[in-house]
């Protein structure tokens, strides 16, 4: 199970790093903007991030679907709530959400086990 | 401004009872099943109302978008709270989003000002 | 209803127009592919008008399921059939199809008025 | 060849017991729909199953297709009725769903190759 | 003709000032982020505004499309080059992208027509 | 980095075969219109290829876009320009593109890369 998550992990660092040194100044703003999108204002982050998770599992982006799990896991949702968030967006999304769906479990249950372990 | 409201209400509940009145089983089921799914669970009702409304946004479903800010604004949510949830939304989607913002933003001012008028 | 009817015809001939006259050869062969198409084959007419008309609800163009509506009552599917292959494009797609569903069975009803006041 | 078919077929059983287990009731409905969606009613089972596939192409879902390919074997549409359908999709989906096209057929070859050595 | 642009034009200029009344700072972030995106740089102001109008078009956003329209025709595209970039947007997108050619083509014709009137 | 290029070229060398091998008529025509696509007309082959480019960014298409960077290097672009048309894309598309940015900044390098080796 660690191996999907440092797969991901890490090509994910891989790749961002070859963005970084070739962007333009539109792909910086992007990131930029990415980063303040997710702090505190008159919502939470908490719920900003499950916004983020669950806009990415409608629109099918893996890739965003773990980045946001992870986030979520670090800022204390419980798998209970992550599952339930997932839900409403499946719903939402349609059957044909549930590939993704499924990866994403996959990935969560990674985590949760990477954090027993840690413990 | 109660143009905006009352049109769609009424062209969503005119057709909502064609679409009841023609309805298969698994038409009536997916029905339900967005009845249950934004029910309190693991998740309150406002962060399931807010991934309603954001993934909706995301998708550019404009009429999907004016039903959950409906929902929202009926929960508690304030109007600088419904912005910033889609703000969220509108980085995840891009500016493809932006037009839909514009009539989200435009519809949840008349919610605002009907509840004015009613106070 | 039969305005329901008529603005959707009398739009998309007059647009339609507009495209061809200024059409260039990639935009000539979409056309006359679309045609082609749906034509008998391995599988009858029948089978590729509804193929056309869920895979057009999925994608969410309503102009394109009132066309699809049109030949799939034309070539004679009930008004139970249609509304049971959108069933099944609902169930894949999710609630993010409802609205488009919605307008779907108001243009079905109307072309199902048209019919019985021919009659 | 079989490799493709098990690969799948082994990594969709292992992460659907995943989700199941993790389950909340919306995704438990979310399957259940999912089973019943493809049943005969008003159209029969083979209408309905290449709905699903197409749908799934437009969609550009590989695990649907691939799934979907599975049952419209099953319920005996020969390759080239399958090929024709995919052919609709992909004229209303247009070229990118080339990739997806490519992945299907794929597939579609190993799942005959599949029959051939059954026999 | 006259009215389809003005009446783009004012709804989106009214609407425009409704979400930037109440804009949270990643909302402002994408209006100034959409500017500065279409500047020369690397690429021409031109191939920058095309990239605009045919990833607007294969995304299926009538409003985004007139948008990149009135820039094309005002950055001296002809009528001819804007139809074979959208032509290019249709083949990758697919017939389900023709009602939204439609529209954009009888907006064009409505911003040729204006141009020929002003002269 | 070679390998990246060689996997992608020979799945899809030998995914189109089978794709042939298996067409109806409809499905050549889609390939054969999509030869036709990017030819010199109105517009030029460079800004024709670009467009490919950035319309299969904005859809996510990652072996499109794999594709048209090959054409659009070929074509001579620099990688700066390219960077610059995919941040356009981006911007359009929102952060759902970042995971596809990154691997077409991956392949991006990879076919630099080889260019280099070349020489």
């Amino acid at each position: 199970m660690m191996d999907l998550l440092n797969e991901y992990r890490e090509r994910r660092a891989d790749q961002n790093k070859k963005v970084i040194d070739n962007a333009d100044k539109v792909i910086k703003r992007i990131y930029s903007l990415d980063t303040i999108t997710y702090t505190e204002g008159a919502l939470d982050e908490k719920t900003k991030e499950i916004i983020g998770l669950t806009t990415s599992l409608v629109l099918r982006c893996d890739d965003c679907v773990k980045y946001h799990l992870e986030k979520c896991v670090e800022l204390g949702y419980s798998k209970a709530q992550i599952i339930e968030g997932m839900g409403v967006a499946n719903v939402v999304g349609g059957t044909i959400v549930i590939p993704h769906l499924r990866r994403a479990v996959e990935y969560l249950e990674a985590l949760s086990q990477e954090i027993e372990e840690e413990k």
